[in-house]
């Protein structure tokens, strides 16, 4: 006991009450300030007992009037007052992103719809005890800055790693970001001014989308498939005809949506493409690490002899998403990003790059990495089962070769907003296919992750969510 | 030795070869490569072990040649390589900021040049066993987003910590960032487009300077006394006659450089001259959790019933460095800077928030901080105390009620550039005045940092630093 928290012993002397019903079923609990009194504590941590306690479903907090004793049965009674979150709102380009996470926030039981594996993929344990570790033996690590030696060390382990993708990074040329999105959203900063065009593939990422509306960017949107990624024809077909765009952002390796891997050969044409017209690249490969087979596949930066490609990674999904540690290596607008970097938001927290170095080390990463992968590769195969067998005949998906995302094509009478909304009905989300273009397109698509491990549940949701699809095709 | 990483287990055999002489010195070592396949490790923890070694100075890196074993002396000679920055490149607006970072990662022994106070006055090992705790107990924390339940704790919990500073902040009126820099990046770029003015105050934080420069913004400087801060006087003269400003960004309490505390009739005053021009107001309050007395001092926010006012503040200085967790509430822009953080970085590090917001339910905040406001109260009695009593007559200091910085001006003859690169070849660092404004001012001004723990050398640096200033004067 006595390594517990103050607020857990709190809430444990008041859960007491509660059952034996000294503090009966809607009796008014005391003001967070009295509690805090009456146990000799602050206020917070008064409050942090109740809040325990109300996501145990024994206390309501009502606005204004404080906290209650639950009544019985308040848990579905609490779950129903949350609003299943409309579809209605989801397509405002400029929210995408945001009513996406607003839609992972709700109680829905079966989440496929953002870009992301399960919790349990990741190793919270492993990584528990090394951060303890790390800080304990490195005390230093609680400063607002990297110490210079240890920051040498990491960007060295950064330019090793990025050697075994082809990539020639040199050290001083790895600028570490909050996540892949502020390497993304400082390269297009740098690249264009408010009212500027810039090229991406279409069906693309809808937070890239929300990203160019909030910089008060317009998207040219390129064609991509599933099986090629970005059509190089397409982008030369602009090009030529003078469509006026700053940058070009392409996903090279298991795109979002598609799950598309842009052959080797495409790379290399399209560096040159982009070169001929003197297009800078923001490559975004965030998803690269994630292979299936072999290796992680060569970036498109892998042939940038002159610094054209402005490269960005992160260790999100690959290992540790809490962390959001993004990188980027500007290449020769290397140093305007790093300025630009320090005024937007300084440094990276010292303390999760000093783990991540530490595990670099010690190989942790690539062992955690490798089991990541292997169970990514396992699930795709379960969930791409399952959808063929239960969707509509003339559904197509393509088995992407990495990443964590599955865009499945529905036959072209299906809506998949509907089908959304139907979803919801019975706690399941998925991404549905119009959010990937800020044209009405793609509205018989959608994307599901295969991030959450297999089980008799998942089969049995994805079983319902063909027969839904079934059923509107039906009715329609 | 069970848990001794593996790098750490490699570097130390190795290091038994080097004391032995079986590997002796300037001898190449087994390349990096090789070294793995003799251990049985990846190239990224042989390199791990070498760079441990490099260190501690037993092996030296040579560019594309290898490690060799160190000569005898070569502890010397390696710092001696590492070039003293100069004076001169610190000057660039652009680079203000980032040129002292460099200044910090150089060998300087007596940095007192930033706003950062000593490692040793943050809990690194009550927050390395805490964040162990709380990963391991909701691994949940592993994922890239807060869960909503914990969000929900956390907003409370910062609501209620803002209330004991007279802030009524809804809490669903709070946003997370990467520190505070992000919080005014985010909120400059909301309220102005590149060409615009901002209203700052001067001398003021080269880092806002940097900021600026970087969004293509100009700064109008509005004088700032240690005694009272931002003049009203100066500003409505400047709105009155009618400057272009876009909005005034303010730091109320305990200002960076001055540490000057806007008395609360001038916030007042403030809040009603900005209203009355329709001048938005970002207020950065990152040291006001650094009082020495009574409590931390109402924001600017208190008395802002319209929200006009874009709060900001941070855990950086207050608590935790390395986590770089600032917030900002928007006020009536609060939506919009919602919007633009998610395309600009999306969401804060979900472990280290759930790590501060368990310390807050715990009362370690509450502890911590207040330990680390007394020490640094004293450490500025003893800095005031030594400047004063070393340096030439003449200097003024005016004891700042909070923060960790120190205003010195010195004699109007003083060139405290001059006196910095003299400081330099001593090894002891601060921040010449004349980072503080774009125009040629404040030179004869220093900024020192209270930060760093009395000791019998700081007490020998600041002795010498006066010495030398007393020398230039006598000289010129």
């Amino acid at each position: 006991m006595e390594d517990l928290p103050r607020y857990l012993a709190i809430a444990r002397q008041l859960e007491a009450l509660l059952d034996s019903g000294e503090l009966p079923p809607g009796s008014r609990l005391p003001p967070v300030r009295q509690l805090a009194a009456q146990h000799g504590v602050n206020t917070l941590t008064a409050l942090a007992a109740y809040r325990h306690l109300e996501e145990r479903q024994r206390v309501v907090a009502r606005p204004r009037a404080g906290f209650f004793a639950a009544l019985p049965g308040a848990d579905a009674a609490g779950r129903a007052e949350r609003p299943t979150p409309s579809v209605a709102t989801l397509v405002d380009v400029e929210s995408r992103m945001s009513n996406l996470i607003r839609l992972s926030e709700s109680p829905i039981r079966q989440q496929l719809h953002m870009a992301e594996a399960h919790n349990s993929l990741y190793p919270a344990l492993e990584l528990s005890r090394r951060v303890q570790q790390t800080l304990a033996r490195q005390p230093e690590l609680i400063g607002a800055y990297l110490p210079a030696a240890r920051q040498a060390l990491l960007h060295q382990q950064i330019s090793q790693l990025a050697a075994e993708w082809q990539l020639d990074i040199p050290q001083d040329r790895i600028l570490f970001t909050g996540g892949i999105t502020e390497a993304i959203s400082l390269s297009l900063r740098l690249l264009t001014r408010p009212g500027d065009t810039v090229a991406v593939e279409t069906p693309v990422y809808f937070g890239l989308l929300q990203t160019l509306q909030t910089l008060g960017l317009k998207a040219l949107e390129i064609p991509c498939t599933p099986d090629a990624g970005l059509s190089l024809e397409a982008l030369e077909f602009a090009l030529r005809h003078g469509a006026p765009v700053k940058c070009l952002v392409t996903v090279t390796n298991f795109q979002n949506p598609t799950g598309a891997l842009m052959p080797e050969d495409n790379k290399k044409r399209l560096l040159q493409l982009a070169r001929r017209h003197g297009l800078p690249v923001i490559e975004d490969d965030v998803f690269g690490e994630l292979y299936f087979s072999g290796a992680h596949p060569p970036p498109l930066k892998a042939w940038d002899r002159d610094g054209d490609v402005i490269y960005c990674s992160s260790f999100t999904k690959s290992f540790a998403p809490s962390f959001r540690l993004g990188w980027l290596s500007g290449g020769r607008r290397h140093a305007d990003l790093a300025r630009q970097r320090e005024s937007s938001s300084l440094v990276s927290p010292a303390l999760l790059l000093g783990v991540l170095s530490d595990m670099l080390a010690s190989g942790d990463y690539a062992r955690i990495s490798q089991r990541i992968r292997q169970q990514l590769a396992r699930q795709l195969d379960q969930l791409a089962d399952a959808v063929l067998a239960a969707f509509p005949r003339d559904t197509h998906v393509r088995r992407p070769q990495g990443g964590m995302l599955l865009w499945v094509e529905g036959p072209e009478g299906l809506d998949s907003r509907q089908l959304l909304q139907a979803a919801l009905t019975h706690s399941i989300s998925f991404a549905p296919g119009l959010l990937f273009s800020a044209e009405p397109r793609f509205g018989h698509c959608l994307r599901l992750n295969f991030g959450q491990p297999w089980s008799a549940q998942l089969a049995e949701d994805i079983r319902l969510l063909g027969s839904l699809a079934q059923q509107q095709l039906q009715t329609s």
